[in-house]
């Protein structure tokens, strides 16, 4: 007879995998506040970013590594267990931003029970890990509360050049998971789809390896696939006055649930890389209207310096999405490129996973979509999924949970 | 009239396009040499990896972060031109690795020309890249080869519980990029890809994100999806006798062409996370033979504790898979976890790409994937992608090229 089935090395076991967790929990207590800050300004890549506050983290927090995306659609009608659901889940981002394990350690401290954590980011840091919810038209559907649909989540119209494959669009909820390390990203939201089983399931879920968007203007402008700088004109997470201009729900915009919001469209967007690798230099820079090597704007000299619109083409990218070409419309991107195997062509499946926070849609991503029609860019892209956000505010404290001013106060 | 038509805003593009090339050619000259070790003994996550050498790099080599993975088809018949490319890709795989750019800038200095590069790993640090090459059975269909086919290059028998993807498995030729940064092993493969327009196409491919093995024994051991540690009882970068009897081809095994080479078996492992996930811990440590916390066998305490087989489960994975059980049966692993987002019933696409090098896959895989026949562990796997590959020896110099033993000397 083996020892296998005696209690003992489960328990020292068990005992070995509580004592990582706690050992982790240790780690990520002095978090944040202890680790000391990179010269630009960003946390460092294996600190914790604060789960509290006013507005969810990840939108203005400095643009972690990767991403892990996923669009859930909820399966329960149940609004009791719905609302417990998200109690459920914030208690879960609360610690695994943190850098704690999903509960403590084996569930119920039991070797009979699956433990309640996955186990793989066991030893890994928190890595800036930021989890963002956010709530789609389709589930105010739902629990009664077609009241309760912000007007500034207005549905996209259909587009030109659209080719939406509804197995990457739509989506009740979605969870952002952003962090310097892939698994931990992965990890969390594989935990959170682990916990929602039997009330929520996974639509769709999409995995960024590089971020395209630097939302702190102090570092290097991340480069996305077709080679470009990209992100350099965005909103900085340390421009509080455009964050509040251009992000953040306000109390005169209503509804009250949302103050302290955003509002979140998300569009995979394919790159005929191939084609686009057969470009010659000159059409690439005429494309976007700035320079390859540099990122400056054209006839200008550096990537910083304010773009001269009338010296572009006038289907120049940069032109047409430019606030001064929309009536001011300015978004905060936060995009990641992705690569996803090939397609039956042998091409590679990769583009631009992009995101966009603002604080109406209907003053943001509608306006520079549509003057995008004329976009010299649309030859060497699609886009092929299609996904819109109510992202509530903050939480505010240990008690509170996402979801709460929608779900719990007559807003 | 805009100025974009004038020679004068590519020409300074095109120079800070070529200037950011020269930048990072000397931050990757200092490369390797100059930058100071990591207390693991392995290099820094920015720092170039050397090239040459008579064992290609990537076998060995510590285990980088992550992985982009391709298989092409050749789809030339023309044999020189196949070479021509075999010296096309040595030449852009050394530079990419040394932290260049494919090329000199722009190509042939002309802002009319499509660049060399496509551009979006300018700025970024070598990041450790390795590319490694291999060739597939098929391939010594094509070109009279025939008779050069090593024995060792065994064909895989069909093994119990495959339920292999004709698009995930196979290939002429694979080349293995693994890098610190996934967009530097992502950049590679796509210019390897580029160079090969016309006599190759990527069959599929695969992106790893986060290593399973470490072929390091100092540094923390990763854990795999299912949240075990992995890669504990492996061959080490830092045993060459170990990787002289169970990884490098020696003179003694034929084919010549092969000495300094290794045979490359990579399966594509889909694991059923969420049923995973609802095992017991003492079930998925039995399942195991080791606990999931340290990662210590059966009855020991420590992660490094010599295995007593005995005490585990006749069916437990490491119990079937350690030497003593296949007659000494040895090999390197060195695979990656992915995620390739959900299939169609919103379970994950995720598992572990498993990747192992072995001198013979009839002494290596091969008896090792048999006694696994009656793995536990296989109610939560399947193996849905399969390929093999001649791992030829690494280029030597300068005038070297990847595939030379075998296409220019009779061997
Ligand atoms: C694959 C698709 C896309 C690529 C490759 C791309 C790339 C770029 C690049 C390289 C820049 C210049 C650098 C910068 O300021 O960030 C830029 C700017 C910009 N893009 Fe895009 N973009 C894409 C899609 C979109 C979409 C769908 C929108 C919104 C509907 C958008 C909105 C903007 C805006 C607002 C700017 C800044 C313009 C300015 O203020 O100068 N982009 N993009
Ligand atoms: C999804 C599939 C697999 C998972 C999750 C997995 C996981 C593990 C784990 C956790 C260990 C113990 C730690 C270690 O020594 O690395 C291990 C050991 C090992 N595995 Fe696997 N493995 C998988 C598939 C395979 C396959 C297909 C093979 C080869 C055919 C294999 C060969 C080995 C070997 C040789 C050992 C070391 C045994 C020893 O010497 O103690 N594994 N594996």
């Amino acid at each position: 007879m083996t020892d296998t089935g005696s209690p003992s090395p489960s328990r020292r076991s068990l005992l070995g995998w509580g004592g990582a967790g706690l050992a982790l929990g240790a780690a990520a207590a002095g978090g944040a506040a202890a680790m000391a800050r990179t010269e630009d300004g960003t946390e460092p890549a294996g600190s914790a970013i604060a789960f509290h506050g006013p507005h969810q983290a990840g939108i203005a927090t400095p643009v972690q590594d990767r991403l892990h995306f996923a669009a859930f659609d909820v399966t329960t009608d149940d609004r009791d267990a719905f609302v417990q659901l998200l109690k459920d889940w914030t208690a879960a981002a609360r610690r695994m931003t943190a850098g704690h394990t999903v509960g403590e350690g084996a569930y119920g401290g039991l070797a009979e029970a699956p433990p309640d954590d996955t186990g793989e980011a066991l030893g890994l840091k928190p890595s800036r890990l930021t989890l963002t919810i956010g709530f789609g038209p389709s589930l105010f559907e739902k629990f009664d509360l077609t009241d309760h649909r912000p007007e500034a989540l207005a549905d996209l119209p259909k587009f030109a050049g659209d080719n939406l494959d509804k197995n990457r669009s739509g989506g009740d909820l979605c969870v952002q998971a952003c962090a310097d390390d892939p698994q931990v990203a992965v990890h969390a939201v594989r935990n959170l789809a682990r916990i929602g089983f039997g009330k929520v399931v996974i639509r769709w879920s999409q995995l960024g390896f590089g971020k395209t968007s630097s939302t702190t203007p102090e570092a290097q402008t991340p480069r996305n696939l077709m080679g470009f700088k990209d992100g350099t004109r965005n909103i900085a997470g340390t421009e509080p006055d455009r964050l509040k201009k251009f992000v953040w729900v306000d109390e005169k915009d209503g509804p009250r649930w949302m103050e302290g919001g955003s509002y979140l469209v998300a569009r995979r967007i394919r790159m005929h890389i191939e084609t686009w690798d057969r470009t010659s230099l000159q059409e690439q820079e005429d494309i976007f209207g700035r320079d390859k090597g540099e990122g400056a704007p054209v006839g200008k000299a550096k990537e910083r310096d304010e773009p001269f619109l009338k010296a572009m083409k006038p289907d120049a990218h940069v032109r047409l999405a430019h606030p001064d070409t929309n009536h001011g419309a300015t978004i905060l991107r936060r995009g990641y490129s992705f690569t996803d195997g090939t397609d039956g062509l042998g091409r590679l499946d990769a583009g631009l996973f992009f995101l966009a926070y603002q604080r109406d849609v209907r003053k943001g991503f509608i306006p520079i979509q549509r003057s995008l029609a004329a976009d010299a860019l649309n030859e060497y892209i699609q886009h092929v999924g299609s996904a819109l956000f109510a992202i509530p505010p903050g939480v505010r404290d240990q008690d509170d949970w996402w979801g709460r001013t929608l779900f719990s106060e007559e807003a």
